[in-house]
C-alpha cells in the first residue's frame, strides 16, 4: 500500500494537484482515483441489467441474480461469502396488462398501464365500469358509496413539483398507490386506476407496492402513465359516463425460499464489529432495476473491491449485504436484523445506497447527535469530492430494520432530480445510469467507511 | 405581490411545510415554486433544439435563433428588447466528414469523425498518409521532423478521469484539440486526428475550436470518437504502417453581421445599474446545442419571466444577454464589453450559465473577497434549495470580458458529471436535458439576483 500511496502522490504532483499530505487524504484520493478509472462496477451493472434484467423477489431472475452476486463475491477472494435464507412472497405479473376506454366522444384509446405490485388480477375477462375521478381520499369519502359503488376509481392527484427533493414530491402522491384500493373498495368500487406516482411527465406506467387489508374486499389496481392520466381526465371532462376497461392476470403464488447475499472482509483488530454497506438485489419486473437498486448492489460490491485493490486492511469487518425483497415486504432485511439480534452482532454503522446511481451529495445520518457531530468533522476531508453535507436524517428501508438495536444508520444522499424518471418503470434501464455518477457513489461510501473504520463514531 | 406571497404562504401551510417567515424566504420560495411548476423554459428549449437546432455563428440557424429569442422577449412585455450588432466568422462544415483505414491486418474501418471547428478542409480528394500516434506535444517533438513529416499525427491522450469536476478532466486533454494542428504542422505533418476531448467513452465525435498561427502551415484536423480512438490505437499496434484517409470540405467564408439579443426589466430605483444574466445563443452544429448552451439561454429568459410572473419589481435593471459566438471567437462578448465600457454602464454583477442544464450546486464568484463574503452570508437562505456553496472561482467565458472593468462576475455551478457526454457532439440534444434540473438552474439564478438586487454586494 505504501508504494501505491507514493505512486499516487507522485501522480498528483505531476498532474499539478496539491492536496493535503495526510495519509487519510491520500487514501481517500486513492479510493476516488481507483473508482473513477475502473469500469468494473459499471460493467457489473450492465451485466445485472442486460443479462439478468428485472428481478422481482421469488422470480427465476432473482435466483439468477443471487447466484451471480455470490459468484462475483467468490471471485474477489474475500474472507467470507454466504447466503442468508429468507422466505419471500411470490407475486407474478402475468400477461401484459391492457386498459382502454371506448367513448362516444373520444373513440377507443389504449393507456400505458401496469398492475400495481401485489394487486389481484381482474380475471381473464377484465373489468369494465364507469370512472369516478378523485384527487384525495377525502374527496372519495365525500362522494360516498352511492356514487362510488360499482365504479372504477381514478386517483389522479399529481405529485407536487415544488419540493426540491423529488422523494418528497413522490411522497405527496404515493398514498393513492399504496392505499387507494382499500379506500375505494370500502365504498364498493370494483377497481382502481392511479396516476403513476412520479414527478416525471412521461409515457411510462410506474408500478410499486399497494396494500390490502383483511377486513376489506380486494379489488384490482393499475397505474397509468402521467401523460395518460391527464388524457383520461380530459376524456372524462368530455364524457363523464365513459366506460373504462382493464385486464390484468397477476397472481400471488405460495411463498418461496430466497436469500440475502453477503460478502465480508474481516477486520484485523475487531473482526466481530461490523460496518455494513448494503443495497437491494430485488427490483421491479417492468424495467431492469438499474437505478433501483442495481446501482446500490454494484456500488456495495465496488466498496469491497476498492478495499482489496488498494490493499486497505480494515480494523473492523466490512460486510456487504445484497438484501432480497425490499420492494414487496422487506423479508431479507427483517431476516438480517433478526439474525444480527440473535447472534448479538455489533454493527459500528450500516450504510445503504438506494437512491439511484446518481451524483452523491452527502450523507444522511439516523443516529445520535454525538455520532452526527463526530462525522461532521470529516466533512472537511470529503468536501474536495463534492460531498457537501453530513446531516441528521433518514437512512434506507433495509438498514432501518437495525434501528431498534441502536446502531448508527446512514443513507448515501444523491442528486434526486432524475430518480423518478426511472423509478419502478420500464425506463429503469442501464442506459439511464451515468458511469461516473455511479463510480462517485462507491467512492463516497468507501471513503466514509474508511473514516469510520479508522476513527470510530464515538 | 403581497397577495401572491400570502397565497404561497397559505399553500405552504396547507402542504405542511414550515419555512422561515421572512419576506426573502417567501419570495425565494415563490421563485422556486413558479420555476418548478411552469414548463415554459423547458418548452422553449424544445423549440430552440428541435425547431431551430444547431446554430453555429454566422449560420442561417443562428439568424433564426436570434429572431426567435427577440420575439420571445418581445412577447414578455419587457421594458426594453434590442439587438446588438457584432461581426462573426463564418465557418461552414460542409459535407459529412469521412475517415477510414484500409489495413492489411484490420481491413477497412470507418471512424465516427468530424472536422474541428475552424479547421481547413482537405479538399475534395481527401488526404491519406501513415499515422504517427502520440500522447503529448513533448512526445511529438521528440520524434522530430524525420518521423512526423508527411504523416497524419494522431493525438490519443485520454482525458484524466480522476478529477471530480469533469471540466478539469476535459482540460487535461483539450490542448491536443486546440493546438495539435500547429504543433504537428511545425514538424511537417499533413493532417491531425485527435481523440475527442471528453471524459465520456462513447461513439460520438466531439468537435470544438482549434487554432492556427500565422507563421505555421495550416493543416486539416478532425476528431474521432473516444471508442474509435482506442480502436485506432489497437489497429496501429497490429499494423504501424497502416494508411489513414480523411476527407473534410469545411471552409471559412467572409465574416458576416450577427447579433447579441438583449432584454431588460428596468430597475425602479437604479435603472442605470445593471445585473446581467447571460448565456450563449450560438452552438456547435453537430448537435442541437441543448446543454451548450440552449439551457443557459432559456434559463436567462426564465429569470426575466419569473420576475414578471411573480411581479417582483427590481431596484436595479435586470438584463438578459443572449451572447452570439461563444464557441468560435467570442465576438458577441467582446462587443458587449466594449459597448459597456464606452457607455460607462455600471454592472452590479454579471451571472453566466454555461455549464449545461444540470442540477445547480452553487455559485462560483470572480470578485473581491469582500463581495464573496457578502454573498456567502446568503448561503443560509439558499441552502434549503440544495445550493451548497458560494466560493471564489471562475465565472464564464462571455461575462469574463467584463473583468477588466472590475464588475463582480458569477458562474452558476452545476453538477458536471454528464456534461461531456453531450458536449460539442451529436448527443447534445433536448432529450439529454432533465426538466427539473433545468428549472432549478433558473430558480437559483433568479434567487441570487433577487438577493443582489435587494442587498447589493458591498
Amino acid at each position: 500500500m505504501r508504494i501505491k500511496i507514493l505512486l499516487a502522490l507522485l501522480i498528483l504532483v505531476i498532474s499539478g494537484k496539491v492536496i493535503s499530505q495526510s495519509d487519510d487524504s491520500l487514501i481517500i484520493r486513492n479510493i476516488y482515483s481507483e473508482a473513477l478509472t475502473s469500469s468494473i462496477s459499471y460493467e457489473n451493472l450492465r451485466y445485472l441489467c442486460k443479462n439478468i434484467g428485472g428481478r422481482i423477489c421469488g422470480s427465476p431472475q432473482s435466483e439468477i441474480a443471487i447466484d451471480w452476486v455470490k459468484n462475483v463475491l467468490k471471485d474477489m477472494n474475500l474472507d467470507n461469502v454466504y447466503l442468508q435464507e429468507c422466505r419471500v412472497k411470490q407475486w407474478v405479473r402475468g400477461e401484459k396488462e391492457i386498459s382502454y376506454i371506448n367513448s362516444s366522444t373520444s373513440g377507443k384509446y389504449y393507456f400505458n398501464c401496469c398492475a400495481l405490485g401485489m394487486s389481484i388480477g381482474t380475471g381473464e375477462d377484465g373489468i369494465s365500469a364507469n370512472v369516478i375521478e378523485v384527487k384525495s381520499f377525502d374527496e372519495l369519502k365525500s362522494l360516498g358509496r352511492e356514487k362510488v359503488g360499482g365504479k372504477i376509481v381514478f386517483f389522479s392527484r399529481a405529485a407536487d413539483q415544488r419540493f426540491i427533493n423529488t422523494g418528497s414530491g413522490y411522497g405527496s402522491a404515493v398514498d393513492q398507490r399504496v392505499h387507494g384500493a382499500i379506500e375505494a373498495a370500502k365504498l364498493g368500487a370494483i377497481g382502481v386506476v392511479i396516476r403513476s406516482a412520479t414527478v416525471a411527465f412521461d409515457s411510462f406506467p410506474h408500478t410499486g407496492i399497494m396494500r390490502y387489508e383483511d377486513s376489506t374486499k380486494r379489488i384490482p389496481a393499475i397505474a397509468i402513465s402521467t401523460k395518460d392520466a391527464e388524457r383520461l381526465s380530459n376524456f372524462l371532462k368530455n364524457d363523464p359516463s365513459l366506460n373504462f376497461y382493464f385486464r390484468t392476470t397477476c397472481i400471488e403464488n405460495p411463498e418461496v425460499k430466497s436469500y440475502n447475499v453477503i460478502g465480508e472482509i474481516k477486520g484485523s483488530e475487531f473482526p466481530e464489529e461490523i460496518i455494513l454497506v448494503g443495497g437491494h438485489l430485488d427490483s421491479w419486473d417492468t424495467g431492469e432495476g438499474a437505478h433501483d437498486d442495481g446501482a446500490g448492489i454494484v456500488q456495495g460490491i465496488e466498496v469491497l473491491r476498492l478495499y482489496k485493490e488498494l490493499n486497505i486492511k480494515p480494523k473492523h469487518t466490512i460486510r456487504f449485504v445484497a438484501y432480497m425483497d425490499e420492494e414487496i415486504a422487506q423479508r431479507g432485511a427483517r431476516k438480517y436484523a433478526e439474525i444480527v439480534k440473535s447472534m448479538n452482532e455489533k454493527h459500528i454503522a450500516a450504510i445503504e445506497s438506494d437512491g439511484g446511481g446518481f451524483t452523491p451529495t452527502g450523507f444522511s445520518i439516523d443516529a445520535s447527535d454525538t455520532v452526527v457531530s463526530v462525522m461532521q468533522k470529516w466533512l472537511r476531508i470529503l468536501r474536495p469530492y463534492d460531498l457537501f453535507f453530513i446531516e441528521k436524517g433518514g437512512s434506507g428501508v433495509d438498514v432501518w430494520f437495525l434501528k431498534d438495536q441502536g446502531f448508527p444508520l446512514i443513507g448515501l444522499d444523491v442528486d434526486s432530480q432524475r430518480y423518478f424518471d426511472s423509478h419502478h418503470s420500464p425506463n429503469d434501464v442501464f442506459e439511464k445510469v451515468n458511469r461516473r455518477e455511479l463510480q462517485l457513489g462507491s467512492a463516497a461510501m468507501a471513503s466514509l467507511i474508511y473514516l469510520i473504520d479508522e476513527y470510530g463514531l464515538k
